[in-house]
C-alpha cells in the first residue's frame, strides 16, 4: 500500500502518523508545500508579542524527527501540481530545485487547508500589508516589526486570528485598531456578547473601526493610509489582512474532484471525495453543521484532528463497511481577547433565528466560582434552545473558567441533552473552582423555567425596539437598589427595590404590561415571581438584566491617546505608557 | 398551605427561597439549630489562613436579608426535638430562652445535615482537639489559633476537608501532620493518583502518616500528644478531628421514619420520606449512586442544591404524578491540594473492582493546553471504562485544568457516552486553554484502541507484581531516550530508544512477553504498534508510563525540617520560612 498525504500540518501529520501506528509496511509519503511540517499554526500570533518567545518552539515537529520515528517520507518545499486520477499519480514539484517527479499512489489524502482572502482593494499590493497563515508569514511580519519599527498597526478583519493578531501588537507596544465590516468583531458570537469584547477592547486602548469596510489603500513615504468606505482614514505603519480564509480546492478542482456548494471539497461521512482513492480532510472540505444538520467549512484544528483520525483508519479498511463515521462538527471555539476569554458552541441565536427554528435564548452573569472566595471572576453565559429543550448552543465570556463551561456545555449538545440535563449535571464544586450551583447549572435553571412557563423573559433588543417606538405601552421596573438606580438605569424606569415590592404593589398600574429588571437578571426573576402571584397578569424580565442591556447599547467610543498623524514622532517607551497604563 | 424545614444551610434554605419563588401565599418556617442560616460550610477551612480573611464573607446571608428577600419566618438558634407525625407538628425550643413552642405543618422537610463522627478514643475531650462543621466550631479554632499560637497541628482524616484543613493550617505557618488511616489520602482517588498528592504534600512540607491510626491522646500541659497505633508519636499544639461524617437521623428515627441500610434517611424518587407529608434532602439522606446503581451516602453541596429544588417543586405538587424525580448523584467532586487540583466523577477503579464488573482502566498525562504556549501543566488523567467503552469514572490530578476536564467526563457520563464519544468530544481549543487533542479526547483514544485491541495495556500494580514475583517471566523495554534512563528506570529495563526500535529489533528476544514504557505512554504506545507488526505476538505498554509507575511505588519519606519536641521553642518566623521556602 503507497499512500500519499498532500498537506502536511494538522490534518495531514496527524494523519500520517496514524497511518504508520496502523501500518508498519505502507508506504508513506508527506507532501508540504511550505518548509515545515506540522507547525503551530494557532501559535503564530503570540510570537508578535515574545508571549511565545523563542520561534523554534511553533516547530512542534521536525521533519527529520517525524521520519525518525514514523518512517514517513516527508518532502517540504514540494508543491503538488496535478493528479492524475486514472493512472493514480501525483506530479510534484520540488520548489527549490525546480525538478518534477510524479509518484503513484494506492490512497491519496489531500490535506490543503485553506487560504487567506485577498479581495482586490486598491493598494492591496502595499508592502506594509501582510497575512498571517504559517511561518514564511511570520518571519515577513517579524522582519517588519525588527526593521520598520512600526508605531501603529492596522488589523483589517476582527475575526479570531484577526483579533490575535491585536493583541499581540497591542502588547508589544503598537497602538492597534481593527476593522470590521459587520457590526461587531467575534463573528460566532451575538451582538449583545461581543459587545462584551468591544468595550474590553476599548479598555485596553485598542481602536475599533464597526461596520465600516476597506475602500483603499494608499502608501506614503513612511505610512500606509487605509481609507474606509465611511470616509474615515487611518494612518498604518503595518497592516495585517485577516478578512477570512477560503478552501484551498485548486488540486481537487483541477483533477475533476466534486465540489460542494459552498466552495469546499465534498467527502462523504467516510471522509472520501467523489474518487474512492482519494480522501480528504481539514479546512478544504465541507462538513456537516452538527446542530444545524446544514452544509459548513468549520476551519479549526481541533475538528481536522479528529477527522485526520478518522481517515487514516477508513484509507486502510478493507471495505466500507468497515469504515469508521465522520459524524461533522458543531464549532466549538475559544479566542482570549486580552484579559477575556470568548468561547462558543453550536449554534448563535442569529443562525438559529437565520434557520427560523422557534427558540428561546437567555442570558445568565454568573461567578466563575464561590463569591466568597478570592478571585471569582464573572462568567456573562448565553444559552440558545429549543422549545423542547434542546440545546443549540451557547456562548461564554469572561476572565475566569468560560472555557470550562464551553466545554461542558459542548459535551451536553454532543449528547443532545436538554437545559433540564444542564440544571441537572454534577459538576465539580469547591469554593477555589466553583459554585455549588454552577453557572452552567444556573443557566438551566433559568432555561428551564423559561420553557415551563414560570419565568417570562424578554430580550434587549426587543426592549430598546419598545423604548425607541412605542415606550408608553409597558411599565418598566427596576428592581435593584435605589443607589444602583441613582448610577444609572433605564429610560422611564420607576425604582421599587425588590425587598419593598411586596409592601409597594398598590404604586403598580394595572393597566400595561410591566418589564422589571434588576443587574443580572436574579432579582428580576424573584420580583416576576411576587409579580405573577400578584395579579399581575402581563409581566417580564430582561434577560441578562441592566448589564447586558448596558453593554448592548452603549454607544462606545474609541481611546482618544494619540495624535494618529504624528504618532511615529513619538517615543515608542511614551506609547506603551499610553497603551498599557 | 404551612411548610416547615429544618435545617436552614445548603439544602434548606434553597428550598425555601425555591418555594416561596413557587408560591407567594405558603407559610413557610426555617429552623436552624446554629447561629446562621445559609453559611458557606464549604469556605470555613479557608478563613483559617486568611484565605477568606473576613469572617463576614462566610455569612452568604444574613437572616433578616433572607426574611426580606423571601417572607420567611427565619428561627435560628432553634432545635427541633420531635416530630407528632399524627397531629403534624414539631417541637421546637429556643435554644437561648430555652422556651418551647410547637408548630403545626402540612409539609417538613428535613435537611438536618451530617454530624462529625467522634469515636471514643481515649483522650479525644482534650482543649485541644476540634472538629470544622460551622461557623461556631470555627470560631472555637480560631480563638484557639489566636490565644495560643499553636505552632503545630494535627489533621486525623485525609479526606477532602482534612486535607483543606492541613493546607490552610500550613498556610498560615504551622507545622502540619495528616494522620490517615487508609493507605491514601483522598478517599475517592485510586492509590497510584492520590501518589501524585502524597508527593507534593511532603514537597509542601506537610508530614503524612498514612495506613496509621490514632491509638489515644495525651495532654501535657502545653501540648497534647497524639499516640498512632504504630507506636508513634507526635506532638501537637492544635488538633483536628476529621475521619468523617454520618447523617443526622435523630429526629427522624425518634419520629419513626424510615432509615436506609447504610445509615440515611430513605427517601423515594420524589424526595419523600416513608411520611408522605415528609420530605427530606442533604447528607441526610441515601440516595442513588447513578454510576453504580447502589446506595450511598453522598455528602456535597452540589446534590443537596439539586435535592432542594426538585424537592420545594415536589412539595408543592398537587399529587405524585406532578412530582420531579431525583435520578441520584455520581459523586463529582474536587479539591485543591496545595497547588494542585484533585478532581473525580463517577467510580473509580478499586469501586468497579469491589462490584465485580469487567472493565480496563488506563492513565495519561497531558499538556494542561499547547505545550508551545507558556505555562502549559500536566495533568494527569486516570479514566475507568467498561468493556463496552461505558466510562464508569474518572480522576484528574493537575495544577491547572484538571477541573475541566473532569466536569466534561461528568456530563459524558451523565449521558451514558462511551470512551470513543470522549474522543470525537469537540472542545473549545485555543494555544492558551486547549489542545487541538484535549486531555479528554488524548484519554478517549487511549481506551477506545484499548478496546478494539490495537493496544494492550499493563498497569503499574500488575507490573509490580510480575517484577516482585517473577521478573524473569518477561523482557522489559525503556523506549526513552538513554539520556531518561540514566536517570532512572525499572529494574531489569533494557533500554531501546524509540527512535532506533525498528532497526534494533533483532536484540529483542522473542520468548517471553514483552513490556515497554516510557515516560507518560505515548512514545511506550508507539512502540507497542512497532512490535505488535513486528512479529511480537504479546506485547503490552505500561500505562501511565514510568511516571505514573515512580509516583505510585516510590517510598516517600516525610519532611525532616523540625526538632519536634521542641517546635514551641522555635520563633514562628523560622517555622513559616523553613515551611515555605
Amino acid at each position: 500500500m503507497k499512500i500519499i498525504i498532500i498537506g502536511g500540518v494538522a490534518g495531514g501529520a496527524t494523519a500520517a502518523a496514524r497511518l504508520r501506528r496502523s501500518d508498519e509496511q505502507a508506504e508513506i509519503v508527506l507532501i508540504e508545500r511550505g518548509p515545515y511540517i506540522s507547525f503551530a499554526n494557532c501559535g503564530l500570533p503570540y510570537h508578535i508579542s515574545g508571549a511565545i518567545a523563542e520561534r523554534g518552539k511553533l516547530l512542534v515537529t521536525t521533519e527529520a524527527g517525524f521520519t525518525a520515528r514514523y518512517a514517513i517520507d516527508v518532502r517540504s518545499r514540494t508543491e503538488a501540481l496535478s493528479i492524475d486520477r486514472a493512472h493514480k499519480t501525483v506530479t510534484l514539484r520540488n520548489l527549490d530545485s525546480g525538478e518534477e517527479t510524479v509518484e503513484s499512489y494506492d490512497r491519496l489524502l489531500l490535506s490543503p487547508g485553506a487560504e487567506v482572502l485577498k479581495p482586490p482593494i486598491p493598494g492591496i499590493g502595499s508592502p506594509r500589508i501582510f497575512t498571517l497563515r504559517n511561518i514564511p508569514d511570520l518571519d515577513r511580519i517579524m522582519a517588519s516589526l525588527g526593521e520598520n519599527k512600526p508605531r501603529r498597526a492596522v488589523v483589517i478583519g476582527g475575526g479570531f486570528i484577526g483579533l490575535e493578531v491585536a493583541e499581540n501588537f497591542h502588547d508589544r507596544g503598537l497602538f492597534t485598531t481593527v476593522v470590521e465590516g459587520a457590526s461587531h468583531i467575534l463573528p460566532p458570537f451575538d451582538d449583545e456578547m461581543a459587545a462584551i469584547a468591544h468595550a474590553h477592547m476599548r479598555e485596553k486602548q485598542v481602536e475599533l473601526y464597526l461596520g465600516d469596510k476597506v475602500d483603499h489603500f494608499e502608501d506614503r513615504a513612511d505610512h500606509t493610509i487605509v481609507f474606509l468606505a465611511s470616509g474615515k482614514r487611518i494612518q498604518a505603519d503595518i497592516i495585517i489582512l485577516s478578512i477570512g480564509v477560503r478552501p484551498e480546492v485548486k488540486l481537487a478542482r483541477d483533477a475533476g474532484l466534486e465540489l460542494g456548494a459552498i466552495g469546499g471539497i465534498k467527502v462523504d461521512e467516510h471522509l472520501r471525495t467523489s474518487d474512492p482513492a482519494i480522501f480528504a480532510v481539514g479546512d478544504a472540505i465541507e462538513v456537516v453543521n452538527k446542530v444545524s444538520g446544514k452544509t459548513a467549512l468549520i476551519p479549526l484544528a481541533g475538528p481536522a484532528n479528529r477527522q485526520a483520525r478518522i481517515v487514516a483508519d477508513n484509507m486502510l479498511a478493507a471495505d466500507p463497511s468497515a469504515c469508521k463515521k465522520y459524524r461533522g462538527a458543531m464549532g466549538t471555539a475559544i479566542l482570549k481577547v486580552f484579559d477575556l476569554a470568548a468561547a462558543c458552541t453550536g449554534l448563535n441565536e442569529a443562525a438559529v433565528q437565520a434557520l427560523g427554528i422557534p427558540y428561546r435564548a437567555s442570558i445568565t452573569h454568573s461567578g466563575s466560582h464561590a463569591s466568597y472566595y478570592p478571585g471569582s471572576q464573572q462568567i456573562s453565559l448565553k444559552l440558545v434552545y429549543g422549545l423542547d429543550g434542546r440545546v443549540f448552543g451557547a456562548q461564554a465570556i469572561g476572565i475566569d473558567g468560560a472555557d470550562k463551561r464551553i466545554d461542558v456545555i459542548a459535551t451536553a449538545i454532543k449528547a443532545g441533552m436538554t437545559v433540564d440535563d444542564l440544571a441537572d449535571l454534577e459538576l465539580a464544586y469547591a469554593p477555589p473552582f466553583g459554585s455549588a450551583k454552577d453557572p452552567v447549572n444556573v443557566a438551566g435553571y433559568v432555561a428551564s423555567n423559561v420553557l415551563d412557563g414560570s419565568h417570562d423573559i424578554i430580550g434587549w433588543s426587543e426592549l430598546r425596539d419598545i423604548l425607541r417606538d412605542a415606550p408608553d405601552t409597558i411599565e418598566l421596573i427596576d428592581v435593584r437598589t435605589p443607589e444602583e438606580y441613582a448610577i444609572a438605569s433605564l429610560p422611564g424606569a420607576r425604582n421599587i427595590e425588590l425587598n419593598q415590592l411586596r409592601k409597594r404593589l398598590g404604586e403598580i398600574g394595572r393597566g400595561k404590561p410591566l418589564v422589571v429588571f434588576c443587574q443580572v437578571g436574579l432579582r428580576g426573576y424573584v420580583a416576576y415571581r411576587i409579580l405573577k402571584q400578584s395579579g399581575f397578569d402581563e409581566v417580564s424580565n430582561l434577560t441578562g438584566g441592566f448589564k447586558t442591556y448596558a453593554w448592548a447599547t452603549e454607544k462606545q467610543s474609541n481611546p482618544d491617546l494619540f495624535d494618529y498623524e504624528n504618532i511615529r514622532q513619538l517615543d515608542p517607551a511614551e506609547i506603551a505608557s499610553r497603551l498599557h497604563g
